[in-house]
Protein backbone atom coordinates (compact mmCIF):
# COMPACT_ATOMS: atom_id res chain seq x y z
CA UNK A 1 0.00 0.00 0.00
CA UNK A 2 1.40 3.48 -0.73
CA UNK A 3 1.28 6.85 1.27
CA UNK A 4 -1.48 8.26 -1.27
CA UNK A 5 -3.46 5.59 -1.14
CA UNK A 6 -3.61 5.97 2.81
CA UNK A 7 -4.36 9.48 2.59
CA UNK A 8 -7.32 9.00 0.12
CA UNK A 9 -8.76 6.08 2.37
CA UNK A 10 -8.67 8.70 5.16
CA UNK A 11 -10.38 11.20 3.02
CA UNK A 12 -12.92 9.01 2.71
CA UNK A 13 -13.98 8.22 6.30
CA UNK A 14 -14.79 12.09 6.92
CA UNK A 15 -17.57 12.86 8.14
CA UNK A 16 -18.00 16.14 5.75
CA UNK A 17 -18.87 15.07 2.56
CA UNK A 18 -16.30 15.66 -0.64
CA UNK A 19 -17.35 18.54 -3.20
CA UNK A 20 -18.56 16.60 -5.66
CA UNK A 21 -20.75 14.52 -3.12
CA UNK A 22 -22.29 17.89 -2.23
CA UNK A 23 -23.11 18.83 -5.54
CA UNK A 24 -24.75 15.45 -5.94
CA UNK A 25 -27.10 16.19 -2.76
CA UNK A 26 -28.06 19.43 -4.32
CA UNK A 27 -28.89 18.36 -7.66
CA UNK A 28 -30.96 15.36 -6.31
CA UNK A 29 -32.69 18.09 -3.44
CA UNK A 30 -33.53 20.50 -6.43
CA UNK A 31 -34.34 17.50 -8.50
CA UNK A 32 -36.91 15.98 -5.39
CA UNK A 33 -38.33 20.11 -5.40
CA UNK A 34 -39.35 20.26 -9.42
CA UNK A 35 -40.72 16.49 -8.91
CA UNK A 36 -43.29 17.28 -6.02
CA UNK A 37 -43.70 20.72 -7.37
CA UNK A 38 -44.55 19.39 -10.65
CA UNK A 39 -47.49 17.27 -9.41
CA UNK A 40 -48.81 19.96 -7.53
CA UNK A 41 -49.03 22.21 -10.37
CA UNK A 42 -50.72 19.11 -12.17
CA UNK A 43 -53.22 18.61 -10.02
CA UNK A 44 -54.00 22.21 -8.57
CA UNK A 45 -52.89 24.09 -11.15
CA UNK A 46 -50.60 26.60 -11.03
CA UNK A 47 -51.94 29.72 -9.07
CA UNK A 48 -53.66 27.22 -6.22
CA UNK A 49 -50.29 25.51 -6.10
CA UNK A 50 -48.43 27.32 -2.97
CA UNK A 51 -44.62 26.57 -2.50
CA UNK A 52 -45.92 25.92 1.12
CA UNK A 53 -47.74 22.72 0.01
CA UNK A 54 -44.70 21.97 -1.53
CA UNK A 55 -42.40 22.52 1.66
CA UNK A 56 -44.77 20.55 3.81
CA UNK A 57 -45.05 17.88 1.53
CA UNK A 58 -41.20 17.35 1.72
CA UNK A 59 -40.88 18.05 5.04
CA UNK A 60 -39.11 21.43 4.93
CA UNK A 61 -39.90 24.89 5.46
CA UNK A 62 -40.43 27.22 2.83
CA UNK A 63 -37.23 29.33 2.87
CA UNK A 64 -35.46 25.65 1.93
CA UNK A 65 -37.06 25.68 -1.39
CA UNK A 66 -35.71 29.29 -1.61
CA UNK A 67 -32.14 27.79 -1.89
CA UNK A 68 -33.29 25.74 -5.21
CA UNK A 69 -35.54 28.35 -6.94
CA UNK A 70 -36.13 32.20 -6.76
CA UNK A 71 -39.84 31.98 -6.78
CA UNK A 72 -42.87 30.12 -8.17
CA UNK A 73 -42.29 31.03 -11.26
CA UNK A 74 -38.94 29.72 -11.37
CA UNK A 75 -39.85 26.56 -10.64
CA UNK A 76 -43.09 25.87 -13.12
CA UNK A 77 -40.35 27.45 -15.87
CA UNK A 78 -38.12 24.51 -15.00
CA UNK A 79 -40.54 22.12 -14.68
CA UNK A 80 -42.17 23.10 -18.34
CA UNK A 81 -38.30 23.21 -19.84
CA UNK A 82 -37.70 19.53 -17.79
CA UNK A 83 -41.02 18.71 -20.08
CA UNK A 84 -39.90 19.92 -23.69
CA UNK A 85 -36.52 18.31 -23.26
CA UNK A 86 -37.87 15.26 -22.40
CA UNK A 87 -40.16 15.53 -25.34
CA UNK A 88 -37.37 16.26 -27.96
CA UNK A 89 -35.09 13.71 -26.93
CA UNK A 90 -37.90 10.98 -27.24
CA UNK A 91 -38.36 12.85 -30.81
CA UNK A 92 -35.22 12.82 -31.72
CA UNK A 93 -34.99 8.74 -30.79
CA UNK A 94 -37.50 8.04 -32.77
CA UNK A 95 -36.50 10.01 -35.74
CA UNK A 96 -33.24 8.14 -35.67
CA UNK A 97 -35.01 4.46 -35.21
CA UNK A 98 -35.51 2.68 -38.04
CA UNK A 99 -38.67 2.68 -40.67
CA UNK A 100 -40.41 4.83 -43.29
CA UNK A 101 -41.53 8.06 -42.03
CA UNK A 102 -45.21 6.73 -41.05
CA UNK A 103 -43.36 4.45 -38.34
CA UNK A 104 -41.40 6.70 -37.08
CA UNK A 105 -43.99 8.94 -36.68
CA UNK A 106 -46.06 6.29 -34.84
CA UNK A 107 -43.76 5.55 -32.45
CA UNK A 108 -42.83 9.45 -31.94
CA UNK A 109 -46.36 10.42 -31.34
CA UNK A 110 -46.86 7.20 -29.42
CA UNK A 111 -44.28 8.29 -26.56
CA UNK A 112 -45.75 12.00 -26.97
CA UNK A 113 -49.26 10.85 -26.13
CA UNK A 114 -47.64 9.04 -23.46
CA UNK A 115 -45.75 12.07 -21.72
CA UNK A 116 -48.61 13.80 -22.25
CA UNK A 117 -50.40 11.69 -18.96
CA UNK A 118 -48.97 13.04 -16.17
CA UNK A 119 -45.36 14.29 -14.64
CA UNK A 120 -43.04 17.26 -16.68
CA UNK A 121 -44.93 16.05 -20.05
CA UNK A 122 -48.30 16.63 -18.29
CA UNK A 123 -46.96 20.14 -17.20
CA UNK A 124 -46.19 21.34 -20.81
CA UNK A 125 -50.27 20.59 -21.92
CA UNK A 126 -51.19 21.98 -18.62
CA UNK A 127 -49.27 25.28 -18.82
CA UNK A 128 -50.51 28.23 -20.70
CA UNK A 129 -48.24 30.78 -22.56
CA UNK A 130 -49.64 33.55 -20.00
CA UNK A 131 -48.22 31.95 -17.04
CA UNK A 132 -44.72 32.28 -17.84
CA UNK A 133 -42.72 35.59 -17.72
CA UNK A 134 -41.77 37.08 -21.24
CA UNK A 135 -38.47 36.37 -21.16
CA UNK A 136 -39.33 32.18 -20.24
CA UNK A 137 -41.90 31.90 -22.55
CA UNK A 138 -39.39 32.84 -26.04
CA UNK A 139 -37.36 30.50 -24.34
CA UNK A 140 -40.25 27.70 -23.60
CA UNK A 141 -41.41 28.61 -27.27
CA UNK A 142 -37.70 28.28 -28.93
CA UNK A 143 -37.83 24.74 -26.81
CA UNK A 144 -41.05 24.15 -28.55
CA UNK A 145 -40.20 24.51 -32.06
CA UNK A 146 -37.38 22.46 -31.90
CA UNK A 147 -39.70 19.38 -31.45
CA UNK A 148 -42.12 21.34 -33.84
CA UNK A 149 -39.42 20.90 -36.61
CA UNK A 150 -37.91 17.31 -35.76
CA UNK A 151 -41.91 16.00 -36.23
CA UNK A 152 -41.90 18.13 -39.12
CA UNK A 153 -38.87 16.56 -40.62
CA UNK A 154 -40.04 13.03 -39.92
CA UNK A 155 -43.93 14.22 -41.43
CA UNK A 156 -41.58 15.22 -44.92
CA UNK A 157 -39.38 12.21 -45.17
CA UNK A 158 -43.29 9.82 -44.85
CA UNK A 159 -44.60 12.36 -48.14
CA UNK A 160 -41.01 11.34 -49.66
CA UNK A 161 -41.12 7.99 -49.15
CA UNK A 162 -44.70 8.22 -49.84
CA UNK A 163 -46.08 6.45 -46.29
CA UNK A 164 -48.04 9.84 -44.74
CA UNK A 165 -50.46 12.27 -47.29
CA UNK A 166 -51.25 15.66 -46.12
CA UNK A 167 -51.89 18.89 -46.87
CA UNK A 168 -49.82 20.97 -45.09
CA UNK A 169 -46.83 19.58 -43.07
CA UNK A 170 -46.99 22.72 -40.49
CA UNK A 171 -50.63 22.79 -39.63
CA UNK A 172 -50.83 18.81 -39.52
CA UNK A 173 -48.07 18.42 -36.92
CA UNK A 174 -50.13 21.38 -35.06
CA UNK A 175 -53.15 19.02 -35.39
CA UNK A 176 -51.57 15.84 -34.27
CA UNK A 177 -49.59 17.49 -31.48
CA UNK A 178 -52.43 19.08 -30.29
CA UNK A 179 -54.55 16.64 -29.88
CA UNK A 180 -52.12 14.34 -27.89
CA UNK A 181 -51.32 17.95 -25.71
CA UNK A 182 -55.17 17.92 -25.46
CA UNK A 183 -54.73 14.53 -22.97
CA UNK A 184 -52.79 16.42 -20.33
CA UNK A 185 -56.35 18.27 -19.46
CA UNK A 186 -58.73 15.23 -19.40
CA UNK A 187 -56.36 11.80 -18.57
CA UNK A 188 -57.29 10.60 -15.23
CA UNK A 189 -55.39 7.67 -14.29
CA UNK A 190 -58.17 6.83 -11.93
CA UNK A 191 -60.12 6.30 -15.57
CA UNK A 192 -61.03 2.85 -17.14
CA UNK A 193 -57.89 3.23 -19.88
CA UNK A 194 -54.19 3.39 -18.91
CA UNK A 195 -51.91 5.64 -20.67
CA UNK A 196 -50.39 3.53 -23.02
CA UNK A 197 -54.57 2.25 -24.25
CA UNK A 198 -55.12 5.92 -24.34
CA UNK A 199 -51.82 6.90 -26.57
CA UNK A 200 -52.58 4.01 -28.91
CA UNK A 201 -55.82 5.04 -29.71
CA UNK A 202 -55.37 8.49 -29.88
CA UNK A 203 -52.50 7.90 -32.04
CA UNK A 204 -54.36 5.28 -34.17
CA UNK A 205 -56.87 7.82 -35.09
CA UNK A 206 -54.56 10.49 -36.36
CA UNK A 207 -52.86 8.12 -38.74
CA UNK A 208 -55.94 6.57 -40.08
CA UNK A 209 -58.93 9.11 -40.02
CA UNK A 210 -62.39 9.09 -38.93
CA UNK A 211 -63.22 8.36 -42.41
CA UNK A 212 -63.96 4.54 -43.41
CA UNK A 213 -61.41 3.69 -45.66
CA UNK A 214 -63.61 3.38 -48.79
CA UNK A 215 -64.82 7.33 -48.57
CA UNK A 216 -63.69 10.47 -49.86
CA UNK A 217 -61.83 12.57 -47.29
CA UNK A 218 -62.47 16.14 -47.83
CA UNK A 219 -65.88 15.44 -49.17
CA UNK A 220 -66.95 12.92 -46.83
CA UNK A 221 -69.11 11.62 -49.15
CA UNK B 1 -108.15 58.72 -33.72
CA UNK B 2 -108.70 57.14 -30.70
CA UNK B 3 -107.85 58.45 -27.43
CA UNK B 4 -106.15 54.87 -26.36
CA UNK B 5 -104.36 55.70 -29.09
CA UNK B 6 -103.23 59.31 -27.75
CA UNK B 7 -102.31 57.55 -24.28
CA UNK B 8 -99.90 55.33 -26.00
CA UNK B 9 -98.32 58.06 -27.89
CA UNK B 10 -97.90 60.32 -24.93
CA UNK B 11 -96.38 56.83 -23.06
CA UNK B 12 -93.74 56.91 -26.09
CA UNK B 13 -92.48 60.16 -25.62
CA UNK B 14 -91.63 59.65 -21.84
CA UNK B 15 -88.35 60.96 -21.05
CA UNK B 16 -88.05 57.60 -18.42
CA UNK B 17 -87.84 53.84 -20.82
CA UNK B 18 -90.49 51.39 -20.27
CA UNK B 19 -89.59 48.58 -17.92
CA UNK B 20 -88.97 46.36 -20.96
CA UNK B 21 -86.34 48.67 -22.24
CA UNK B 22 -84.69 48.66 -18.87
CA UNK B 23 -84.96 44.95 -19.20
CA UNK B 24 -82.97 45.01 -22.74
CA UNK B 25 -80.50 47.60 -21.81
CA UNK B 26 -79.56 45.83 -18.79
CA UNK B 27 -79.24 43.17 -20.79
CA UNK B 28 -77.28 44.44 -23.27
CA UNK B 29 -75.12 45.87 -20.78
CA UNK B 30 -74.46 42.63 -19.45
CA UNK B 31 -73.75 41.45 -23.25
CA UNK B 32 -70.98 44.61 -23.44
CA UNK B 33 -69.46 43.28 -19.97
CA UNK B 34 -68.88 39.80 -21.05
CA UNK B 35 -67.95 40.48 -24.67
CA UNK B 36 -65.45 42.68 -23.44
CA UNK B 37 -64.00 40.26 -20.56
CA UNK B 38 -63.77 37.48 -22.88
CA UNK B 39 -62.14 39.40 -24.89
CA UNK B 40 -59.44 39.94 -22.20
CA UNK B 41 -60.07 36.25 -20.55
CA UNK B 42 -58.01 35.11 -23.81
CA UNK B 43 -55.67 38.25 -24.33
CA UNK B 44 -54.33 37.71 -20.91
CA UNK B 45 -55.69 35.09 -19.10
CA UNK B 46 -58.22 34.98 -16.05
CA UNK B 47 -55.36 35.54 -14.04
CA UNK B 48 -54.14 38.28 -15.37
CA UNK B 49 -57.21 40.12 -16.15
CA UNK B 50 -58.38 42.83 -13.83
CA UNK B 51 -62.17 43.85 -13.69
CA UNK B 52 -60.52 47.46 -13.41
CA UNK B 53 -59.45 47.10 -17.13
CA UNK B 54 -62.48 45.93 -18.02
CA UNK B 55 -64.57 48.85 -16.21
CA UNK B 56 -61.78 51.32 -17.70
CA UNK B 57 -62.17 49.92 -21.56
CA UNK B 58 -65.64 50.52 -21.23
CA UNK B 59 -65.78 54.12 -19.98
CA UNK B 60 -67.28 52.98 -16.72
CA UNK B 61 -66.29 52.15 -13.34
CA UNK B 62 -65.36 48.80 -11.23
CA UNK B 63 -68.54 49.27 -9.36
CA UNK B 64 -70.78 49.51 -12.39
CA UNK B 65 -69.70 45.72 -13.51
CA UNK B 66 -70.76 44.55 -9.87
CA UNK B 67 -74.32 45.59 -11.34
CA UNK B 68 -74.08 42.81 -13.79
CA UNK B 69 -71.75 40.19 -11.72
CA UNK B 70 -70.59 39.37 -8.85
CA UNK B 71 -66.96 38.87 -9.40
CA UNK B 72 -64.24 37.71 -11.77
CA UNK B 73 -65.22 33.73 -11.26
CA UNK B 74 -69.08 34.69 -12.10
CA UNK B 75 -67.54 36.36 -15.64
CA UNK B 76 -65.73 33.41 -16.22
CA UNK B 77 -68.53 31.07 -15.48
CA UNK B 78 -71.11 32.85 -17.40
CA UNK B 79 -68.13 33.46 -20.80
CA UNK B 80 -67.38 29.58 -20.75
CA UNK B 81 -71.53 28.62 -20.10
CA UNK B 82 -72.07 31.10 -23.39
CA UNK B 83 -69.12 29.03 -25.17
CA UNK B 84 -70.10 25.92 -24.60
CA UNK B 85 -74.12 26.75 -25.37
CA UNK B 86 -72.64 28.23 -28.68
CA UNK B 87 -70.68 25.22 -29.50
CA UNK B 88 -73.97 22.58 -28.24
CA UNK B 89 -76.00 24.44 -30.71
CA UNK B 90 -73.62 24.27 -33.73
CA UNK B 91 -73.22 20.79 -32.75
CA UNK B 92 -77.04 20.25 -32.96
CA UNK B 93 -77.38 22.12 -35.91
CA UNK B 94 -75.26 19.49 -37.97
CA UNK B 95 -76.28 16.71 -36.71
CA UNK B 96 -80.30 17.84 -38.10
CA UNK B 97 -78.65 18.70 -41.13
CA UNK B 98 -78.84 16.41 -43.98
CA UNK B 99 -76.27 13.87 -44.87
CA UNK B 100 -74.64 10.87 -43.79
CA UNK B 101 -72.81 10.80 -40.69
CA UNK B 102 -69.03 11.55 -42.33
CA UNK B 103 -70.61 14.78 -43.35
CA UNK B 104 -72.92 15.33 -40.79
CA UNK B 105 -69.68 15.23 -38.96
CA UNK B 106 -67.32 17.43 -41.01
CA UNK B 107 -69.75 20.14 -41.04
CA UNK B 108 -69.52 20.16 -37.07
CA UNK B 109 -65.96 19.27 -36.68
CA UNK B 110 -65.36 23.23 -39.10
CA UNK B 111 -68.20 24.94 -37.14
CA UNK B 112 -66.45 23.55 -33.60
CA UNK B 113 -63.02 24.67 -34.62
CA UNK B 114 -63.46 28.27 -35.90
CA UNK B 115 -65.53 28.74 -32.80
CA UNK B 116 -62.13 27.71 -30.83
CA UNK B 117 -60.40 31.05 -32.80
CA UNK B 118 -61.96 33.25 -30.97
CA UNK B 119 -64.81 34.61 -28.39
CA UNK B 120 -66.15 32.61 -26.17
CA UNK B 121 -65.51 29.28 -27.75
CA UNK B 122 -61.76 29.93 -27.66
CA UNK B 123 -62.70 30.99 -23.68
CA UNK B 124 -63.80 27.24 -23.13
CA UNK B 125 -60.68 25.71 -24.63
CA UNK B 126 -58.09 28.18 -22.99
CA UNK B 127 -60.06 27.85 -19.32
CA UNK B 128 -58.66 24.98 -16.99
CA UNK B 129 -60.96 23.15 -15.03
CA UNK B 130 -59.13 24.50 -12.04
CA UNK B 131 -59.28 28.07 -12.89
CA UNK B 132 -63.74 27.34 -11.74
CA UNK B 133 -65.01 26.82 -8.43
CA UNK B 134 -66.00 23.22 -7.93
CA UNK B 135 -69.59 24.08 -8.36
CA UNK B 136 -69.30 25.87 -11.72
CA UNK B 137 -66.92 23.10 -12.57
CA UNK B 138 -69.65 20.88 -12.33
CA UNK B 139 -71.96 22.71 -14.38
CA UNK B 140 -69.33 23.33 -16.96
CA UNK B 141 -68.25 19.44 -17.37
CA UNK B 142 -72.55 18.93 -17.93
CA UNK B 143 -72.24 21.61 -20.57
CA UNK B 144 -69.04 19.46 -22.26
CA UNK B 145 -70.87 16.32 -21.89
CA UNK B 146 -74.08 17.41 -24.15
CA UNK B 147 -71.74 18.42 -26.49
CA UNK B 148 -69.76 15.02 -26.28
CA UNK B 149 -73.04 13.24 -26.44
CA UNK B 150 -73.91 14.87 -29.98
CA UNK B 151 -70.10 14.20 -31.00
CA UNK B 152 -70.87 10.77 -30.30
CA UNK B 153 -74.25 10.14 -31.92
CA UNK B 154 -72.50 11.78 -34.95
CA UNK B 155 -69.68 8.87 -35.02
CA UNK B 156 -71.90 6.19 -34.24
CA UNK B 157 -74.48 7.24 -37.01
CA UNK B 158 -71.39 7.35 -39.40
CA UNK B 159 -70.48 4.35 -38.67
CA UNK B 160 -73.64 2.43 -39.02
CA UNK B 161 -73.94 4.37 -42.60
CA UNK B 162 -70.48 3.08 -43.23
CA UNK B 163 -69.18 6.22 -43.57
CA UNK B 164 -67.00 6.34 -40.37
CA UNK B 165 -64.53 3.45 -38.99
CA UNK B 166 -63.20 3.79 -35.70
CA UNK B 167 -61.89 1.83 -32.96
CA UNK B 168 -63.37 3.46 -29.98
CA UNK B 169 -65.83 6.27 -30.36
CA UNK B 170 -65.08 7.75 -26.73
CA UNK B 171 -61.45 8.45 -27.42
CA UNK B 172 -61.83 9.12 -30.98
CA UNK B 173 -64.03 12.26 -29.39
CA UNK B 174 -61.71 13.11 -27.13
CA UNK B 175 -59.16 12.91 -29.44
CA UNK B 176 -60.64 14.95 -32.64
CA UNK B 177 -62.30 17.77 -30.49
CA UNK B 178 -58.40 17.87 -27.96
CA UNK B 179 -57.24 18.17 -31.55
CA UNK B 180 -59.19 21.51 -32.26
CA UNK B 181 -59.99 22.74 -28.44
CA UNK B 182 -55.30 23.52 -28.96
CA UNK B 183 -56.76 26.04 -31.77
CA UNK B 184 -57.49 28.53 -29.08
CA UNK B 185 -53.64 28.08 -27.49
CA UNK B 186 -52.13 29.03 -30.78
CA UNK B 187 -54.37 30.53 -33.63
CA UNK B 188 -52.62 33.54 -34.17
CA UNK B 189 -55.19 36.47 -35.96
CA UNK B 190 -52.34 38.04 -37.08
CA UNK B 191 -50.69 34.23 -38.70
CA UNK B 192 -50.88 33.78 -41.85
CA UNK B 193 -53.99 31.46 -42.42
CA UNK B 194 -57.67 32.30 -41.53
CA UNK B 195 -59.93 31.39 -39.40
CA UNK B 196 -61.96 28.80 -41.98
CA UNK B 197 -58.80 27.59 -43.97
CA UNK B 198 -57.28 26.71 -40.07
CA UNK B 199 -60.91 25.00 -39.64
CA UNK B 200 -60.89 23.17 -43.03
CA UNK B 201 -57.26 22.17 -42.60
CA UNK B 202 -57.17 20.25 -39.29
CA UNK B 203 -60.30 18.76 -40.13
CA UNK B 204 -59.30 17.27 -43.22
CA UNK B 205 -56.81 15.97 -41.61
CA UNK B 206 -58.97 14.23 -38.80
CA UNK B 207 -60.97 12.67 -41.18
CA UNK B 208 -58.90 11.46 -43.54
CA UNK B 209 -55.42 10.77 -40.95
CA UNK B 210 -51.93 11.07 -41.51
CA UNK B 211 -51.41 7.80 -43.39
CA UNK B 212 -51.41 7.51 -47.70
CA UNK B 213 -54.40 5.75 -48.14
CA UNK B 214 -52.14 2.44 -49.52
CA UNK B 215 -50.69 2.31 -45.51
CA UNK B 216 -52.01 0.66 -43.01
CA UNK B 217 -52.84 2.50 -40.45
CA UNK B 218 -51.94 1.00 -36.85
CA UNK B 219 -48.34 -0.89 -38.37
CA UNK B 220 -48.16 2.24 -40.38
CA UNK B 221 -46.60 -0.07 -42.90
Amino acid sequence: MTTGATVKRATEVSPWPKPEQRQRDRASKREAVLLRAVEFFNEKGFHATSLEDVAVSLHVTKPTIYHYFANKDEILFACVQRGLEEIRQAAEAAEQAGGNGLQRLHALLIDYAMMMSDGFGACVGRTPDHALSPESLSRIKALKRDTDVIVRRVIEAGMEDGSIAVADVRLTTFTALGALNWISRWYDPAGPLSKREIAEHSVDMLIGGLAARSHKVAEGE
